[in-house]
């Protein structure tokens, strides 16, 4: 795609946007599964069912701009799932397995918080008021469920992976 | 590399990170070269700086944990980059451009700001002192880098890229 304009620049990054999200549907389940935890496991779920609301946020907003609801590989994405996932093969104690998922999922929400922070500015610069309002939800929940996860570290994951058997 | 415990996670991610910084050293003289605004040049030319102190900070981890210095292909960062790549050949207009640069200058910070926060907390649990104190240094400048960034965002990337020719 040739990039002419700060419209088609948005466009381009809400499809790459758009892609990452799709890609964490069929990655959030296999954390999930992986994961021992059950405060992580809720966790996840809850944010599962976020991305799903998100993807149909997106949707919306390519609607309101009248561009075609696809995605554009987004290879950040892939990268941080394709190393999660060799995390999750390559460890062996579960309690350190839960503390690799779940820094594997706070990278994923920075990046996402990375570019919808960039969207919402972008949006706002281009007085699409009713796209920065959907994209700023988005954005506020990709922030807490990324406190939520260091909550998590912090109170139970971190402490448990160090010393095993501490539950 | 099999993960057997918090501390091989702990050397896994310096290594993952490592390799990242290191990749920084080789993106950010491109994205320099490309960056039209001085204010913007400025700013990736202060972090390049600062990439190279953060090299050093982890060899000095990696020394003090008595663990061989090296990277870990980081995939994450090699889509961030490959991204940033595109970006930069997919754009026509200067000012676009420079809007396309600084977002993918921030996904790479929010990255590692993902990264550090998560070696800081395990530093912590694994009582490494010497290594909390370096991470946090980097950590903060991490978030000071992405704060800049969306500062020169806000005040003049994006205004810009909207109406070329307001400069």
């Amino acid at each position: 795609m040739t990039v002419k304009s700060m419209n088609d620049l948005f466009i381009h990054s809400l499809r790459d946007v758009y892609y990452a999200e799709k890609q964490m549907l069929r990655a959030l389940p296999k954390m999930i599964k992986e994961t021992k935890s059950d405060e992580l496991k809720r966790a996840f779920e809850t944010h599962l069912a976020e991305t799903e609301g998100q993807v149909t946020r997106l949707e919306k907003i390519f609607d309101s701009c009248k561009a075609a609801i696809r995605g554009t590989k987004c290879e950040a994405i892939e990268g941080i799932i394709h190393e999660a996932q060799e995390m999750m093969d390559d460890v062996e104690d579960e309690e350190v397995l839960d503390a690799a998922i779940l820094s594997s999922g706070q990278a994923v929400e920075h990046y996402e918080i990375a570019r919808y922070g960039t969207l919402v500015a972008w949006a706002d610069e281009l007085g699409l008021k009713e796209a920065s309002g959907l994209l700023k939800q988005t954005l506020e929940e990709e922030k807490k469920a990324d406190r939520i996860l260091t909550d998590i570290a912090k109170s139970r994951i971190n402490p448990m992976a160090r010393q095993p058997g501490l539950a």
